[in-house]
């Protein structure tokens, strides 16, 4: 049995709560978070657990085997660092740091400590993206020539980071799990109109060497929902759609065949048309699947599908974002 | 009456005879092509017509008041040069040229001239931009924060232009025209797969000085067709879908607004929803009010809603997009 | 305070609970259900809960001032009968009762015993019903030509009634609450493919004097899921989509005109066109206004939006329904 | 060479006469029209045609091998019984006849003359319902449990006959085409807002012996257009929507199982998901396919899949549905 302590009861807490207390071979004990009237909606909902403000009395606790930080992002480095220290396991929520740095230093802990450490990228454990990152490792679509994702709505405008470290941290997350190139460089391109000077709108491009591009759309500000990806590949061309009730990734038989003409540098063009198929996706609740990984990978001791470097690969790509967009589009390698 | 001469039977000129023929004061009298399967086409759709394959009989006839010149590209200019010099009217198919030293010549002979020279932006014509345009300049959007502008599908892959020349010009145009302020500076991104060494992928953002930021997105290869600009203000945002069949315009009275807050540096955010609202459309199409539009201008000697200058406002763009896109992102002044 | 004891705890039960333990001025007292695993449950969530398998017990208890019933429908009639007898006032699930009969029984009862008697048809309650109930009461959209109602996806086939019973009286109560007038017959077709010889899909036609066409189409047998509702009037035509995210109900200002022609017994049918409009919506759960409507009639005698009467004219066509269908599209006379 | 002759040139003949001027084998010879303008129009297109306002003319030519006859449906009869006496192979527009009696002699007439008899029902010839037919005949969709069918939009209301006369024709056409069993009756309902005494909007279910279920429904005054067709089989179930600008045909592999229980007369009843899949359909105009049909049958002797006997098929479910209709749903045997 895993005995768990969840530090951080905001918006996200509870559904980690509610979904770690259903996981085979888990047990949460604690619950802690410095809002006291939080805390006691926790102890009323889940009585069996412990409640205090203090995340050190958790980790002072020898019976607990891992963490669950999902308190504001500029608390996660202290708080994972200090519970990787004192040999628990750690879960923290995404992104992982505000720092490359800082993300690294935690990933050379968890590795010295022989620790399971994880990120929560819930979206690569949903139904859609399973069944895409299986279609493309299958080879169907061929090589990946570019992926674009939209997400955008009437957000939340935050007090303390930008649209991308807000929303991209998903879609990046997504591309991060499903590409197994390293890309190279990013740009990004943004504004601020709400008045704190962070970005409500914002742009990101990220080259890779193969010719892959990959391009990010977050707005805060668009009474129209989308969240939306096309993956581009030479053979077939997959488009996840998240706003849709049913049939969320089609993937198109259809593109464009180019064929070199003799004595000549012309090319010849011709559409490919063909079927369209949506698969069934495995409807399970994604962050059921993201505690049962986490729990299992600290049982056997294998590495999580979202494991700290694939954190640190986001908040790499998050930081020369933000680099970029202070120097509008510049380019900024990796 | 003013005397016509369509000069190019292509894709595009058989709706500009179509339209002008209807056109109340106006007379096509001359149908030039290079091609003379294509001229013989014509010969039969409109008997009336005097068909050539050399445009400068068309303008060596003292009795044409005005050119229509749907060529490809790149012989734009010479043939719009040598109409303006011969006292022709002139009007080009977009984009208008394939530089901006060019565009600021023909402007500059057009001026100098006094013709009438106009760029045949069609979509500003339509019903639907033509409703954008009344909303936006009744001020009920509020200030202009963002357009995001996507046009994708499976196109023809251009053997001299790269995407954004062939696609953006249109939605380029529509900017143009709506937003009365002079962009600043533009970034690029994008990548080609299809072994030309043209863009089939593109990404472009332009600057406005008063925090406006205007982005496109063109693609060739994409089985999923858009065609979608959104147009966000302080007070509401516009969404234009041109893929639907009915009730292309859409206005939302949503948003975010942003109170500051007293003895703190944060900022109180909050929704504001409301109606969405989607107006009828005139349904003519929009080439007849283009065509419309020249005639008159001719005639009245006022200036075209898309005259010279907002063709080189387009390819000012459009040039500045090309160079930043080759070093990746970089911001380029305009 | 009004004390409640809720009967039934199977599928809508622990809405009902959750919504009416946040009403103001109603406490929930009691959970009664016969199985006794569904009771352990409601135990754990609510431990404030009295639990019993008897509702006897529940109506013998005078502290209890109305009893909510969501039990199977055969068993209403019986669970409703005792409790007005008993002087309790009396929420039912919908439909109300199984027969004319049963109901006109309870309304009777109720009106002799002076209780609240009302049915839990929730749709009425939502944001979307009530703003076109506030449309229509408006009189903006004219005089009402035609209701068309489709409700169908895959859903879980019943071994005790069919596909009407189940389906339509969610839609039957909306048009019930939103036309004043009375019904006089109606024509139902359907077809039963899954052996238990239960219509599994069924045609339902209600006709008004004026004119006006009600159709409601259920079917279990579709992966298409639909709940669309069309409201054609003399002036506009409401369409409400409760599958769409947003933007639920849309008021289209357009519709057919037609005119005498004099000295000719034809008509001249013109086209108007117009805007769409989609208004801004309450989003609060329906559940909560549907508790609220039953606590307050409760405490300030009131008669509840959906009364008993509602109920009894819900199961009146239900009832014709079953007989038109057995008799393939009788006029049945209500 | 088959020689023909287009007697109506109204809403349809243009299409017809491009169409067929098209067809491999065939030469059209003749417009006919009573209205001068009309031909005068046709003429103008088409300045090879010989006009007449006569279609007796066209009759009495020898060289006329076949006639094609788009006129008013209750001048169908009269002209294609004359056509048929003067050994004219003929094509009437859908729907055939006003009457069951009449089409039957039109069949009886083409038989005894061996002449090539057909009506045109041009969905049959889509892209889109010809692979509904290979895979309903491939037996994909197993045993046909119902059809539903919605063609609704503001619509020209006219003034002879009702919806289904006006609507329904493509969509019965449809359901005679793909389904090879015989219908045995039907029951219809409608209503009349626009003073003609015509039903705008009607709903007609028609019964076959197997159990399968089909119904129509159609209306005049919805904004909203609709043009949708469920076929739903005990293994799959097909979706048309004909408002879709591609992948108007999806076959879902979901639906209902039903096992008997034993020892119960309870049926267990489980959802099946699977995929969707969305052929590639033929976009060539499906009015190509029917003149090359018909031409092709006149030359080679075979019958046409829309042969005088489905017009009539279509006639008697039209037929049926109005004495139905005027009753009040009353079943209507065939």
């Amino acid at each position: 049995m895993i005995n768990l302590a969840v530090i951080g009861y905001g918006y996200w807490g509870p559904n980690l709560i509610r979904n770690l207390t259903e996981t085979a071979g888990a047990c949460v004990r604690y619950c802690c978070d410095t809002n006291a009237s939080r805390l006691a909606e926790a102890a009323v909902r889940y009585p069996f657990l412990k409640t205090t403000q203090s995340y050190q009395e958790v980790l002072n606790d020898p019976s607990i085997d891992a963490v669950v930080i999902s308190t504001p992002v500029r608390t996660h480095y202290e708080i994972a660092k200090k519970a990787l220290e004192g040999g628990k396991n750690v879960l923290v929520e995404k992104p992982l740091t505000t720092s490359v740095a800082d993300a690294e230093k935690l990933v050379a802990l968890a590795e010295k400590h022989n620790l399971t450490f994880m990120v929560d990228h819930t979206f690569i454990y949903t139904g859609a993206v399973r069944k895409i990152k299986e279609i493309v490792t299958s080879g169907d679509v061929g090589e990946l020539y570019f992926i674009d994702s939209v997400r955008i709505n009437l957000g939340l405008v935050q007090s303390d980071v930008n649209v991308l470290w807000d929303l991209a941290p998903h879609d990046i997350a997504i591309v991060e799990h499903l590409v197994r190139e390293t890309p190279v460089s990013v740009c990004a391109n943004g504004a601020c109109h709400v008045g704190n000077g962070l970005e409500n709108v914002a742009y990101l491009t990220v080259y890779y060497d193969s010719g892959l591009i990959a391009h990010f759309h977050n707005n805060w500000l668009s009474p129209v929902k989308i969240r939306s990806m096309l993956f581009g590949g030479s053979k077939k061309t997959i488009h996840y759609d998240d706003m849709q009730a049913s049939d969320k990734v089609k993937i198109y038989d259809r593109g464009v065949e180019v064929t070199p003409q003799e004595n000549s540098h012309d090319l010849r063009v011709s559409y490919r048309l063909g079927d369209m198929w949506a698969p069934k996706l495995d409807t399970t609740e994604a962050l059921q699947h993201m505690a049962t990984e986490f729990v299992q990978c600290i049982q056997d001791g294998k590495c999580p599908l979202s494991d700290g470097r694939s954190g640190l690969n986001v908040v790499r790509i998050l930081e020369a974002s933000e680099m970029s967009i202070k120097h509008r589009g510049k380019e900024i390698k990796l």
